[in-house]
């Protein structure tokens, strides 16, 4: 039976986490499979009652789990503790353990949606991009140093990666291009860091093992201005961790529907991890208002990439793409310029996907 | 009298430097000034000419400046040549030996330019931020090392600051506020780097000394979203050098019309640099189609910052929004939804500049 790991977390993390396991438990029945599902503390959730982000056995059955659907943490409540017993540590922690070296997150603009975005919907329209970006290497996980000098505290953080770190992901880029469009964007700053000159010599060579995609090679500033002057030129992006924390938050945005947007964690080992982009949202959680979509279509991938059952993964997102036709928003995603929105609660939208399916 | 060097560069760098200098010629007679200005290579040309994309002539005669204007750097044709040796490298050398450590970008939008960005009118309408970049310190300056491993060859770059760089251009930062509208977003990573820890803790020191100053901590993910969300939150921007590297790019394609922003670079000593933030645009360079805007605009800048004559450079900067108000544009500014548009060539538009001086 695959097991898999709830990890609720903080903020609107519990109420939109509710909904999913509806449609998990909808898409269980249709298709015969038992999951085993349970839930374990994390972030403040864990900080609050185990003194930890991150306790011991919620790792073990993470690491013991064929996947993990996490809400979303952190909250102002916890903000001022040390960087080490912060919620956010409960990420990083999970992504290094589990060795989830990859993170995908489709950036697709719905057509109903198509206005909620300050972007100009003739620029938009049609947007569909993957951002994949390196997870558990680069800045996030280098040695960091502070002495002091006569010039005060002297304070480094360092880029750093292996070749192979650098390959399995630029991999991925490939076979993901192979699988899409067969176009591929690699992020760099390849005329300031040495890191990036390595990378791009190995998507270079990489490239001649798959002559039908397409590679361009982008500058990380550059991707910033590309994004926004024309993001239909993009399919696969592949960059380094933080270029990737950046870029893919900007690319979210591009939508103007943060809370639709799910992601994926992959790794070396069997389990991955799946969770909305946006965050906890401690400013609306508990007023039932949330939007739980991003959470649904988490769960989605879930189902696509860690149980291979493609059909039902369409199917739920099929069923996401009815609901906003038929007019259905939750606070976030309403816009008063059009008539027909029906204003709708979490529950609420958590049972209109459970009622198409 | 002051000295100026001019650094055409490469690209569209000649053709628009030859506007920017007109311009200076009309104000030089108005305000009875007499300016030195001498040209030296640098960039793309200074390498096929001598070898080296910054000559040390160049770079003595800039040193014995009172202020650089440079046009752009770079093209395809140097693409190939190693880190070390490629155009950008002049920048990256002017920025430290005329000790640079802070580039001042204004982003403004321009109210008839309004339709030429890819965002909605309203989100832009107004905005005029200014983003202060850190630009000689950081991962742009530190230790690169790469290594043989069994894992293949291992690379970092590492970011590095003293507290006495974090320092400087934080002041500039909070200085800066005073004189605008007393709002500062401090942009950082401090939930991952320790090097954004210790900035966040000078800014939350030095705001003490600032009581009116607004301050705002806004991690660099999260940044890069509002700048897209909402402009208009913002107003100064401080940040370190890889992040206003990728901010700055990102706010500014917000306008639509990167043609049209200057920036300045200003330092420990008397001498400062002046330049447009766009590229040396190869594809249109000798086509007489480039906008000259963006120079003008940084020589303005200049005589602001470096000769502290600001109603020359208010002038200039209202002979700009007069001709864009009399409809003429450049064909990067050129929409055709607007049918009082003037299509409008470099020369042109330099001359539409002089006359309305
Ligand atoms: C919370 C933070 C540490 C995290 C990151 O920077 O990776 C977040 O921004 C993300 O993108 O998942
Ligand atoms: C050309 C490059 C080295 C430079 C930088 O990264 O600083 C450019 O992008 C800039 O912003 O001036």
């Amino acid at each position: 039976m695959p097991k898999i790991a709830v990890l609720p977390g903080d903020g609107i993390g519990p109420e939109i986490m509710v909904e999913a396991l509806k449609v998990l438990k909808v898409i269980g029945e249709q298709y015969h499979m038992l999951f085993e599902v349970n839930e374990y503390p994390v972030g403040g959730y864990a900080i609050d009652h185990f003194g930890e982000p991150l306790p011991d056995t919620t790792l073990e059955h993470c690491l013991q789990s064929d996947a993990v659907l996490l809400g979303a943490v952190g909250g102002p409540k916890w903000d001022d503790l040390p960087g080490e017993s912060r919620p956010e540590k409960a990420l990083l922690g999970l992504r290094k353990e589990l060795k989830l070296f990859s993170n995908l997150r489709p950036v697709k603009v719905y057509d109903p949606l198509v206005e909620a975005s300050t972007i100009k919907p003739e620029v938009i329209q049609g947007v569909d991009l993957l951002v994949i970006r390196e997870l558990t290497g680069g800045i996030y996980f280098g040695e960091r140093t502070k002495v002091m000098t006569e010039k005060g505290i002297k304070v480094s953080d360092t880029l750093t990666y292996t070749e192979e770190e650098m390959e399995r992901i630029i991999r991925l880029g490939f076979e993901t291009a192979m699988k899409r469009n067969k176009k591929l964007a690699s992020v760099d700053k390849a005329n300031i860091l040495e890191s990036s000159r390595v990378w791009r010599k190995i998507v270079n060579t990489m490239a001649k093992e798959y002559p039908e995609v397409e590679v361009q090679h982008v500058l990380v500033d550059n991707c910033a201005m590309q994004l926004i002057r024309n993001p239909k030129q993009f399919d696969v992006i592949v960059t380094e961790n933080m270029f990737g924390d950046i870029l893919s938050d900007e690319a979210a945005m591009l939508t103007g529907s943060i809370g639709m947007l799910p992601s994926a964690s992959i790794g070396t080992e069997k389990v991955a991890m799946y969770e909305p982009i946006h965050g906890s949202a401690p400013d609306i959680a508990g007023l039932g208002i949330a939007n739980p979509l991003a959470t649904i279509l988490s769960l989605a991938m879930m189902l696509k990439y860690s149980f291979h059952m493609n059909e039902a993964a369409t199917q739920i997102e099929q069923a996401v793409d009815h609901v906003l036709q038929a007019g259905y928003r939750t606070k976030d995603l309403a816009t008063n310029k059009i008539e027909s929105t029906k204003l709708t609660g979490t529950k609420e939208m958590g049972d209109l996907v459970v009622q198409v399916l």
